[in-house]
């Protein structure tokens, strides 16, 4: 008995890890999330003031598929490759997600050998990051990216970015802003003359790039400690990087013994020059900081660098609630086509990169703060019945509806209360009922009432649609 | 000597070996392709069609990540399984690339305990295919799905899927167009009474499936070949899967000896008779065709199916070249969402899907044949000037028209010749040129000069906003 039993129990586990085996792990994979329809309400909002700004500046729009070869996305990123999610080798081509829109773009172009192109690319991209997603990091998110290809005269499409940059977080009222910019010919020039050798320059620029996040003696100590630089180069960046200013500091730099007498540094500063006087011209200095502690991670920047942040605003609340730091960034990258090119011809790029995710973060917590309803439809008119039997005499309504261009919805039941189908309008914020009845089919005529004010009209069949087209057009 | 040489060409081999390795591969995946400007805009024409649809009947939208939990994935797709791609494990979740959009729904629908609601998606899905995408096949599309989860009257709904598919393919003016329907519960019946066990009911399904693709007897030597099913049961299964037809075909049936007496097969033709009603209010019989052919390959479908064939236009060369079969199909699920539920709690679904890339191969080929010119921006104004040394007012005056909305451009050089400036216009299809020169500032106007009819106006600077909006307004 005992052995039978023994049996049994074993029998028994087997089935209870077979039910824990089928047991679901309901989910999105970690860093990600679904939109519900409210989100996607909020998000479409985002979106559009984007697209209309990057159509104000006459970008045309491309799309690229979401993973790349392998390859292409090699060597792109510097320390942060590691981050590239990869495909699992199923036979065929070795595939990754695409971790940034810049580099399909570059790769795009060499490609179809385009030298001159102004576009946008609005889409995913895909980074094994540690996600905070609570502050708007997600492992997939959004870009939206506005480029500008093309040997130009110098400054001009940089100083567009900058105003689109401007212009958007203008736009969307997300609050205070500064929009910081740097030159990486500023910053290789400055590591020149700190002393810090030629192969350590992009090494060193990532930890710069950390001072946002970390105080200068960590940094420092990066410097030293990982990164092997003598202590005085290390105090010396530290002199430099804590400038920050606007025209003056720039002129006050252009005569700086040191950096004056680096051909980088001098170039960069010339054209940092040229730049603000584009942007006075945009009127859009007041928000614009030049400042040498700005590095961008990326490895393929070449030129003017810059990053947009928020400004917490002490008094208001909700703003506080929700701690953000970069919502755009960008810059000039003169080599990274050239790089994806067989004869390796350079085509320069400069662009932007919009952050919607922590932006989104803010307006969803606003719109939740402020208890604002969202409709989630565009339903002009719930096509009803007060009385039974009547489903064909609705379907037959709602097509006719349909087919002029109406939006309309029925409710998918034989007999519905009408208590319900208006309760429904209210929920969901459908403003107008057209109500089918016996009386009103031998009349010809469709009641049509307006849910808000509970107003009730006759109006003829044939000149339903128009009515209701008038009753909601804003 | 000899032994060197051997070293030397050997060296030379290593090297030529790593000069093929840095020759870079400039493509995109094999099945993927970049959309360029001019295909986005054709591609956005077609998306808005269909967007406004699935608006027009009260849908809201959602989104959910590209990749999901492998495991949500795994038995879900039958035979098409090992089509799904897999990322590479890297430590953590193992994750699969979504193969379509209805199987994420249902996981959206069961984690929010969601019971109810009518959504549209569009995205994009990842099949590891044999593309053919001079057919618009590829492996990565774009699905656009509207469906309808929750308990209602039975074939409202289902109708309303139907209705979608009609309008939409109205809407594109793709041609003449057929809508197959049929529903599991009818095949499942009828593979019931031809003497298919049970166990073969899903096998000798995707079997039936393929009579689009392969002639009867390849599909009946699959069925008693590979399958193992009876010579007899497949010659009967022959006979049904014939038939095509409407109302009268499903009264027909209702009264076929064998087919009434199995209760599936009866549900389904009483179903179908009820679709067909509500299908004539809706005015498209016309259009449908109730065909017991039609078996849809996934697995998860439980009860009404349906695919949209475009006909072929024997006539029409631009037609002839493209060979398309499926645009659009669903079907009805009952019983998905509730495989992902704790406790199985079904959320009856029905939906319908757009096969985009098909419907955008066939337009992409109309466009390029009609020689129609495409614009890719929206551009309203090029701010130009006459003389040199005019960059700063260009910068200036096109500052103030972003700022007042308008959609405007300038070269990016200092001394651009009027003529280039006019053949941008011309180029790109902007219709009107806000000029600069030294005569107009002092005058305190701008000139307007309209592309088209070379026409010139002199418009006051505080007038120039309203003036272009005037001229460009439809």
């Amino acid at each position: 008995i005992a052995k039978e039993v023994a049996k049994l129990l074993e029998m028994k586990a087997q089935l209870g890890g077979d039910e824990g085996k089928h047991k679901f792990v309901l989910k999105t994979p970690k860093g990600t999330r679904d939109y519900s329809p409210k989100q996607m309400a909020i998000r479409e909002r985002v979106f559009n003031a984007i697209i209309t700004c990057f159509k104000r500046h006459g970008a045309e729009v491309i799309d690229t598929p979401v993973f790349e070869l392998k390859e292409t996305l090699t060597g792109k990123y510097g320390e942060d490759s590691k981050l590239i999610y990869d495909l699992k080798d199923q036979g065929g081509e070795l595939l990754s997600l695409r971790y940034d829109l810049t580099v399909p773009f570059a790769r795009y172009l060499a490609m179809n050998k385009i030298t001159n192109i102004k576009r946008y690319h609005i889409a995913k991209v895909y980074r094994r990051d540690n996600p905070a997603m609570t502050r708007g990091r997600y492992r997939e998110f959004y870009q939206c990216d506005f480029d500008i290809a093309g040997q130009f005269d110098p400054m001009i499409p940089d100083a567009e970015c900058l105003k689109i940059v401007h212009e958007i977080l203008s736009d969307l009222q997300l609050g205070d802003f500064l929009i910081k910019v740097n030159d990486r010919r500023i910053l290789d020039g400055m590591f020149a003359v700190c002393g810090v050798p030629d192969s350590k320059f992009r090494t060193i620029c990532s930890s710069v790039d950390k001072l946002d996040k970390m105080p200068w003696e960590e940094v420092r100590s990066e410097m030293v400690g990982e990164k092997g630089l003598s202590p005085e180069a290390a105090d010396h960046i530290g002199e430099y990087v804590q400038l920050h200013g606007g025209l003056d500091l720039i002129e006050r730099l252009l005569q700086d013994p040191k950096l004056s007498q680096n051909k980088l540094a001098k170039e960069g500063l010339g054209d940092m020059k040229l730049l603000f006087e584009y942007l006075t011209l945009f009127g859009i200095t007041g928000k614009i900081s030049f400042d040498l502690s700005l590095a961008r991670g990326l490895d393929y920047y070449t030129g003017v660098i810059f990053e947009a942040v928020l400004l917490q605003q002490e008094n208001d609340h909700v703003e506080e609630s929700v701690s953000v730091g970069s919502v755009a960034g960008g810059g000039r990258y003169d080599g990274l086509v050239g790089m994806f090119d067989p004869k390796g011809r350079k085509v320069p790029c400069v662009g932007v990169s919009i952050g919607i995710e922590r932006i989104f973060s803010i307006l969803e917590q606003r719109v939740e703060a402020s208890e604002e309803k969202i409709r989630t439809t565009e339903t002009q008119v719930l096509v009803a019945s007060a009385q039974k039997k009547l489903l064909e005499e609705r379907l037959k309504l709602i097509s006719e509806l349909w087919d002029a261009g109406i939006k309309a919805e029925v409710l998918y039941k034989k007999n519905p209360k009408l208590l319900n189908q208006l309760q429904y309008c209210e929920d969901t914020g459908i403003p107008l009922v057209a109500i089918v009845g016996e009386q009103e089919l031998k009349d010809g005529v469709v009641k049509l009432r307006v849910v808000a004010t509970r107003e009730e009209v006759n109006v003829r069949r044939e000149n339903l649609v128009e009515e209701i087209r008038m009753r909601t057009s804003q």
